[in-house]
């Protein structure tokens, strides 16, 4: 069982809770930071070193986008958090990645934990990173464990002013953010998808004993889409309710559409189920029927050799005064018998519709 | 595994919502767009090929139906949105045809979407086609992706004012085409359970192979009509709520019809599925029923012949000390053993029930 | 499949709601319709044969009931309709007899739809007959497909003035008819839960392989009952909530000693179907036991006789050096070691637990 | 299939509600009735054999309980009815006791059914009796079926005045009778509890074919006990909101404690419930170990005797020519063949892992 | 099967409620009571021996901690309660450690029921024991039945004055406690991940029949898990919810903090179910494989020798005239025979797919 479905403990038992510590495995050297600050006239974007860099694009009216690569610099992620405000939970939150997808609404700022998911078509294993979004009134902060081009194409609608990115504030592009992760969803649906129809394919024609291995790796891949799917339903259909003033109406129209995905994504996994179950089905009474022709025809070969053989073990006897054994039809007669009593088998069993 | 099950990506990944982008699949060599005016007194049909011969008829106070068949054209599709006030992601939601049955309530239009159901009695396919209606104050436009007789009954009443639609308003129609969508759905099932009432037949006189694959195609095809009909009733139960002033009081009744019929296909369609796994149940029972009925001939066979055989072997033997195999009623006395084990077994088997 | 598990469509697709399309198959030649106008001190009972002949009673301040049975007469309907005031809707409903149950406020009328069932202890098939009621300010319409008896005691009540019915309004009435209904639910019960008790007493002694026939069909038959018992609840809930002005306060109590009889009903059908499941799987491994029985005795028998088999085989080889044949002791010898071998075999399985 | 799990109809069909008819099978000759009468200072305590004698303890402002033991005489419980002023539908459901659990508020008293369970340890029989209350301002009336000794403890504390009893009011004693109907609960459970335990124990050790006979038994007990308590515990949820007077704010501290308790008793009941279907699993897959087991050495045996026997069979044909037979070396060779061809089984067999 | 899963009777039967009765089996000799009491300059740690001692930390403004470990000694308990003012029911859920996680709101305190778990490694065991905490205005009292280190990390905090606990009131005390505790379902979740891990190596690689009985002992202990969490669940929610004044708004954040991590157990404890629900079908379907395996040997080795036992039994027949039997070809042309046959059956199970 891969770790991916264990969760870990938050922190070492006993220690205060707000306290950071690093995630174990890391696959970064460095941490990366990104800005992105635009308003519909002008688009700055930079590559910073220091959360100092980043204070006046804060101030600034315009929409700020700080993205955030990597998590284990355990400094630059508390000073991320005192020169933005944020509660110690949220920074633990943050590094540590196995947390459920949720919402959070601390009046100044949203938080919002949700699911990257990949499906890797060569091993055929769906990962999860963890995205972590900060949307505050004026600037949007986005968490990423490992780089990746989940959010090449928003970062393009910015740079090209396609669509109403330009336009609009920071809680459209928090929209768009995890638009574009939900989308991913598709794709991880197409693939496990395309994998249960192989794997359909092979249970009518060819099931080996490795069919059933397959069909519950399957089975296994989708718990972790479920798992990242049931509460980021929840997430995003509380990001559409009214109540906090930090997402627009406008951008709630948007926001529903999300939700709209989120519930086909779950409507589609669910028919995945329900068709892998059926596949499953399918396998076992596949290899029953064929175990079932295997034993029919030893049944059959048994059923008709047994008596044959029988007989012939009778003449085999050695019996002094057998009167058959001299007569000169008495051989001849004997095999006729036998086949006569062979093929009165063979009608039965055709009769029976066994054959 | 039919695409149908799976949805595949709203968009290409990365563009920004509400790009319009044509369904891979058409067709359609051309839109088509068919407007319907009437009140009761007047009515005018008419084939248009613009959005804008359209636009006089928007703006009559009569009722205005207009049929698009066909969603490959973008630009019609882009222009109309502009001229009646679409939202863009409403276009978008238009032109991809797999959303989930919903409703949204943009204030000055309700957006609905649907499946239109077709069972297909030579492949046994259920196909669904989304069906999205724009119901404005004075208007509603329907989207079809295929050309079909779905409306011709309706289209029909307008014709002759048979009924209260020539004196009912645009609310009436829209809930005259739901109302037509739903009928369709009850077709769909009365072909499902005529295909379960065949494998029914089946499976109890003549269970073979692809008997199972039969159920579970059928369990299949139920999935689709599940997908449809579960969405469907909140859409339909959403139309009946007060709440919005675009459908009146009187015609809220005729909604609430509607939904009697939504619940009654969940309804059915439960009691099939119920059906359906008794079906598995009594055919998986009903081959291995069989496949006992087989074994245990063998088993009966082998149990009375391998003691006999048995004894014929011990006599043949070829030690020179066998004195019963010198006297003269030694052949027929072991003869008479053999017999009465025989009879003595199925005496045996007989008592115990297994003959 | 019976067609009662299958709803057919309304009405002709694309037919105006609202029209009248016969029930195809007609049990009644002729519809009947009786009245019975009563208070507290007098009473009127009367068959008649046309729509006129109830306004008189209509009009009076007595309570008034008419009793139509057959539904295949559609301008009566459509009269009674009218001169009472109906909506086309309701209309439809009541000659459309595969409607579910169900409840619907018309402010000046109740339309309440339940299924009367019946159990034929013969063919023990389970069937149902719409009732449908019209509960207005001063009378109840009832309408039924079929003469029977169900309301033959409510109808002797009246006339003999027993109990409180002849002192109270409209209201009481149709709770006592509905009571008269939910009674029947009970026999129906009864009946399953004896043929249930039968299949047990089978199942445990005598399995065979009708029985899983029957405990398909059992499941089925209750199916129906379900389906006819879950929106029943929500009628009788809906009649007992305070709302309309039709029920009065002290019927109240009434209605929810009727709710509490439906409760009953389903609670008592929801262990009907636990005992019909464990009935199920005992079946399953009774008769799986009694085939690991028989293959025990192959095998046990096969186990021993192969090896002596074997032996005798050896000793019946025609080699011209076995120094054994020719010792006197041979013989007994070999029979000896055969039976040792078979002895330790019978011992060894009687230790394994085997026999 | 006891009669205890099928509900029989309430009245004779077509009798007016309200009837009395008494339940058929009496357990009691006569009716008893016992009054208790107390306040903080006085007790007295009394066997009465009419209504009338209890009256004055109903007008007294003390405490007053007056508990009825068989249900047989509809006259006094007629009686009853009228002088503490009790709906008949209430008289009703007191005399039929195949009541679900339920709390009505009758304004003027609250009106509780439940159910005494009691397990037999020699029948391994869970039963129940109904348990109807009546709590009126000043007066609790409870109503069983047979005499017990489920109250003894209550009355004992009544007598002895331990606890809080004789300081509070009827509401208190009210929950007392609850509280000890509740906790004898636990005893069923406990006896299912050690029952299942048993099993669990047999079919790990020693599963034999009435194991499974015995695994449906008790869930066939537990049904009672779901069916009992899940109604329960709406009716102490129902006691313990606040709405009506009769209970009074200290002692829905208590009546949360009971509610606590049936919580409880569901919780266990729950877990028995998973353990028991575990427990089949297990007995499934262990007869299926069995007999696999002895299959394999059938298999095994089989296999390695066929083709030794086939050997002895070439061996044994009455060919002149074969030149094998005349050799001295012939026999110990074909011995020695044998041998080596079942070693070489045996040791592909155990290579395997099938011995 | 563990008395974990059986709730033991509350009380004796019968006596009154707030009667306490010691747990039958104790582990500890003597109660331990420590109190901590501090604030954010001042820290005072003490083992006391009588309630008395307490009653000057009660009075302090200070927070105040009072653990008391082990609940055998009713006299203290008892005087505990009129001390602090507790109300009789919460002493006797105190010391009958078998409630279910609950809150209750008692005005003056809240009282806190929870479940502490631990995993042992060595006998793969969860096992849980009751911690119950009464949070007051200037006091939290927790009650543990056994020593243990869960509360070690907290009391160093408070000791070395890290984190906020210092500085913060009773509230963030009760907190942090409940924290610890949940923090170690993690451990539980790891121990029984690893687990898990083990048995789908083994199922994979090695199935035994240990397996089997394996994979029903981690459900069971899985169990147990869920019988705490879920409770767990409604209580954190219920301290998180505004209704009660002694939490304060900043610790609300804290203990929504505590739901994420309940919630995240069950998410994981739900997962952990799938996959073990999985590995039994694996594990059944792979036993099942095995045999199927086994059988097919055994077949295919049976039908290739009986036809060719036959053909040598024909030929060990003492027929007279059996002209074969005199031919120089006899013998090598019948093994020829037989060779051919035994290869053409071979090519056919090969053909067939079944080698």
């Amino acid at each position: 069982m891969a770790p991916r479905f264990i969760v870990r403990r938050r922190h070492k038992v006993g220690l205060p809770p707000g306290s950071l510590v690093p995630v174990e495995v890391q696959t970064l050297d460095r941490v990366s930071l990104t800005v992105m600050d635009y308003d519909a006239e002008r688009l700055e974007e930079r590559e910073v070193s220091t959360v100092a860099e980043c204070l006046p694009f804060r101030d600034s009216p315009t929409v700020t986008w700080l993205d955030v690569v990597g998590l284990q610099d355990m400094e630059l992620v508390g000073e991320l958090g005192s020169q933005f405000g944020l509660h110690p939970l949220v920074l633990e939150d943050l590094v540590n990645t196995q947390q459920r997808p949720k919402l959070e609404d601390f009046q100044e700022y949203l938080f919002v934990v949700i699911k990257m998911l990949t499906f890797d078509e060569e091993s055929r294993r769906v990962d999860d990173e963890q995205l972590s979004l900060i949307l505050g009134p004026r600037f949007v902060i986005s968490f990423q464990e490992r780089p990746g081009d989940t959010f090449g194409a928003v970062r393009e609608r910015i740079r090209t002013g396609k669509g109403r990115i330009r336009t609009m504030g920071v809680d459209y592009l928090a929209y768009a953010l995890i638009d574009a992760v939900v989308d991913h969803y598709f794709v991880v649906l197409e693939g496990l998808g395309d994998w249960i129809e192989e794997l359909e394919e092979e249970v009518v024609t060819e099931p080996v004993a490795s069919t059933m291995q397959h069909i519950h790796r399957v089975k296994r891949e989708m718990l972790l889409l479920r798992k990242a799917t049931w509460p980021l339903r929840e997430v995003v259909s509380g990001l559409g309710r009214e109540g906090t003033s930090l997402i627009t109406t406008p951008v709630r129209i948007y926001v529903r559409d999300v939700y709209d995905h989120t519930i086909q994504v779950l409507d589609t996994a669910e028919t995945l189920r329900d068709i892998v179950s059926g596949l499953l089905d399918t396998y076992l009474s596949s290899v029953s029927n064929r175990m079932n022709e295997i034993m029919k025809v030893l049944t059959i070969m048994a059923s008709i050799f047994i008596p044959l053989t029988f007989i012939a073990g009778v003449y085999g006897m050695n019996f002094q005064h057998m009167p058959e054994l001299s007569t000169t039809w008495g051989y001849p007669a004997v095999l006729a018998l036998m086949g006569v009593i062979a093929a009165g088998l063979l009608v039965y069993f055709k009769r029976k519709g066994w054959m």
